[in-house]
């Protein structure tokens, strides 16, 4: 059961309301986020929810069963949406490109890129700072100071900065120049790192796993919201499979049924999903017929000297022309194929 | 190197070629298909080709290292169309929609199902006769009988049939009822009756393995082309993966990778490819956009009820939607996404 | 439900009995195999068994609500033992070793093969001479010409051929030269070829699938039983996993949930199911600790030279070396680890 | 190319080495270690060692062209062995045992499984006091509280503690009451963590990831060894596939592959490998058969009421019994099995 709370409630009306769980078996947890205060009752499911309802203070009751509780879609029946405020909001109707490196490599490079999404009006720029690496002889990323400028020279355009935190221990210093926070493959079961994110009021980019179940993306969401943080978005990125014509097996298949099953927005990586150039055009578009919410690409001023995934990074001719073939297709999808479902 | 002969080659100029190859060391294969006669001549790398091209009853000679050397795009650059004959065709631009149930149960629902094909102007059906069951003790089709019903009804109407066969002595049985041979992913790799389908001169459509690589699904196209015949089709039908939510991974990334490597159509099988009816339409809006030339869905008069598929079948209303969306995304995709490209 | 028959049940007896079966709801299928006749009823959970069990004609019967009835330990609970005639048997106890070359390349080496098997005291020689390939291009076995002189020279010899059959129109030919018919893992699920070795009085040797699950081997060895030939020999071979270190994930978490779940016996193939010569001792062994009731070895005279799968073959003198200890740990297992239990 | 220092190395002698490695376009990296000092040279291949090796202060170097340089069994060629100081060690020959409930619960429980271990000579005792967790709401563990307790529990009984830490931050609160870090399949590629724990002076216990391959253990074993760490131990436990029968599939064909490729320890967890209770003792049997250093086991008081991980968790009589098992086969493996080969 989750119980919205009215901004108002009084202390009094709470505990009472706590009593009245705990007397009926209820282990709870309290949830305060950026947009609203729940509390979560469990392990009662035989309970009338009206008699919650009707409590001075409770917004509305919600008598989910579902495993997943506050990121499912069956209690909060419309997307979230998430603004940015520079104009750029992710989820809820709106379909939301981000580009950039896989790494941010020096300043002149990374000008480069944001003035060109700002010729391209994307106002979300990706890049890593700090690179999860097989290897520990391979190269690391430019850490704190490439995120100085990094993120300099994005807000300096009104582009926003998404990147990958590796660690609780550097959020802090991250703060200020991030906007986004980005967990990774290799991350997305790091339970302290989803704890410590559930504490901001940013958003968080959360990858699924490289062998990660639509269930665990969901769990590893639902740490983010009970932690305190509503703001998650989705990212599909590819699965390990037996295949090995291609680095990842981009599994689309999950949107759909994300889609159904939680009120979060759900991006797609074809840059890591495939691992080859030729491919992230096509599954770009495709990705945007199974309800995608977003497309995050990989760019580079020149790609095959790229420090990092040049096999799978797209130059800027490329790029623009992916561009206008997405914007084209998210006209198509929402003009015409479900013109009349919206 | 394959070598093009002309039709009106003499014996005495075959027979100089062969010689002319066999002193180079080649090893040679005769292949004589509905639209050609080829030699593959394999051993010998460091072969000038010009040698061969300048010889008569030549038509063409290609340098192809390629390990999938007939089904390969690098001789035969332009794609590969199969003309049904009663005006549908597959590959070469064409988009071509195949639909039916998964199995023939009885005339009265194929006759439902084929007048709803003719009314949508959908040229081909599908529905097994013979079913490929795990359990021995699960319905194994309708069998010849079936196929006899199934094929007069559909042949009144001018649709085409396509059906599964799974042993090579069933072909001369099947072979006056049946205009395309599918081979099921539990006989992707059943040579015996790749090798027999090759001497065919109809269509096969050839489903990629339970866990077939990318390498698999052409070799076994290779094994019926390089049999004789040139009429092949290709179908992505969902891998398997870890993951539990859902009956299979279909598996897109395979789609843009084919139409790169080899002149084959490739058609897209949504319905056993996930198993879950919500993910049949946006997988199959998708699967256009990855460049696929074909969608195989499974329709049903009343799916709730069909005797085998029953979660992953559409009913005759949503396969209306569904084609309606389909002809709008392919006129999208021709006309405005690669207008100039085509 | 099981019924097992007596051999002089009555023609009266019997028809009375499917009368009983029939108007209590159930369908039911006779099976007559080398060993016993059975009827199998299914369709009605709630009969009271011990009414048929009282029935004149009757053996035994047992309630099996198990997907996999036949080939289930819950009514079958002593194992099945698989005797050649030679002196050698598999399951029940035993433990049996099979070894030859990947495929028969001349009588020269299938002599010196033989030879060294009859010095090692080892009853079965497999060997291909229908090499199921991915490609058309690759040598595809020396067919039926190989198969009389390898049958020749192991009959001479006393030892006993098991040999893999592709297409059940094989089976006629091979049948006077073939001691165990073995059934592939890209045939596994080739139901036709398992409806016709159901009709035969020789062994049948089952692959686990190239993604084959326990369920899926189960309803293959179902297949083959219900068709009325109970000399069924499961054999592990490695599955497809994201894991390119080797060439298969040999599987042994398999064998004793088989051994459990089934009262046929299971051996390992640990040359195909890992791809790598230095891992076929270890896993060998290995296997021998998971219960198994034997192993199937790839040995050549000369492993580098072998035609195929040259990578994972044992040379005489290493096989001389593992049979040492392949019986050393056998005596371990039977006489020290499970003296008491057994 | 590994440069082993002598202890007495200069300074001047230091410079000298790394402005010749400079020079002739080495890039480098120091590395110290509890047991030693050496330069990592990376980068030129065409490079004559014997130049570096005879150097003054240069003990010896080897010229490593693997990935994986310091955890390469190429430069390294005996096994490492780690001791914990209680008579206990792993690696280097010894078989070790380890075992104890997936999550610490309470002092009592800890206490009878430390009494029971103790009185099985068993000399590490595994325990979970923070519990990785796909849903926030499950028990998530007893924290530094239950460290405490079950650190004074052991200690007292003369037992090495391994516990998972599962972030850099912890690892000074647990250092005291610690003996060997464990990093969980989860975390098996948390870079920083790694990075952190090659700075501590204690064991590291490194477990393969959910669909980790055999590069990326060694990749990561590599990160701790190269942060200052040689006391790592590797750990096979279950690998995501397709097959359903059981929650992981223990792969123990990485076993001898590791032990060729690396000097470093490796153990199974069968427990978590197979996630099914009987399975334990067959795969923990076959583990000593693959070349294990030792194995990893699942107890409990009352299995039944574990809280978590109830179904592949012994009791203390089963685990006494497979205590028997295992040291009879490890007996039989070093003094029959191998014998000679030692």
């Amino acid at each position: 059961m989750i119980i919205q709370l009215k901004k108002e409630i009084q202390d009094q009306e709470y505990q009472k309301l706590l009593n009245l769980l705990k007397n009926n078996s209820f282990k709870t947890r309290s949830v305060e986020t950026q947009l609203g205060r729940y509390i979560l009752a469990l392990g009662n499911d035989n309970f009338d929810i009206r008699i919650v309802g009707n409590l001075p203070g409770v917004e509305d009751v919600h008598a989910v069963n579902d495993k997943h509780l506050l990121v499912s879609s069956k209690w909060k029946t419309s997307p979230t949406q998430i603004s940015l405020g520079n104009g750029t909001s992710i989820g809820g109707g709106d379909f939301t490109l981000i580009a950039g490196p896989c790494a941010i490599e020096d300043k002149d490079k990374t000008e480069q890129t944001a003035d060109f999404l700002k010729g391209q009006n994307i106002g979300i720029m990706r890049g890593g700072v700090f690179k999860p690496r097989s290897s520990p002889y391979s190269f690391r990323g430019t850490g704190l100071e490439g995120l100085k400028y990094f993120s300099e020279i994005c807000h300096e355009r009104g582009i926003k900065v998404v990147t990958e935190v590796m660690q609780p221990e550097m959020i802090e210093a991250m703060y200020p120049m991030t906007d986004v926070f980005q967990v990774g493959a290799r991350n997305s079961q790091n339970f302290n790192l989803l704890d410590e994110l559930g504490r901001l009021d940013k958003p968080v980019l959360l990858k699924r796993g490289l062998s990660g179940t639509l269930d665990e993306l969901l769990y590893s969401a639902e740490y983010v919201f009970s932690g305190g943080n509503e703001q998650i978005i989705l990212c599909e990125r590819g699965i390990r499979t037996f295949e090995k014509a291609y680095r990842n097996t981009l599994d689309l298949n999950i949107i759909p049924l994300l889609k159904e099953k939680t009120h979060l927005p759900v991006i797609v990586d074809p840059s890591h999903g495939t691992g080859i150039r030729n491919l992230v055009e096509p599954m770009a578009l495709a990705a945007i017929m199974t309800g995608a919410d977003g497309i995050m690409v990989e760019i580079h001023p020149s790609p095959e000297k790229a420090m990092s995934d040049a096999k799978q990074t797209l130059g800027f001719e490329e790029m623009s022309i992916l561009i206008q073939k997405i914007h084209k297709t998210i006209r198509f999808r929402q003009n015409e194929l479900f013109a009349k479902k919206f």
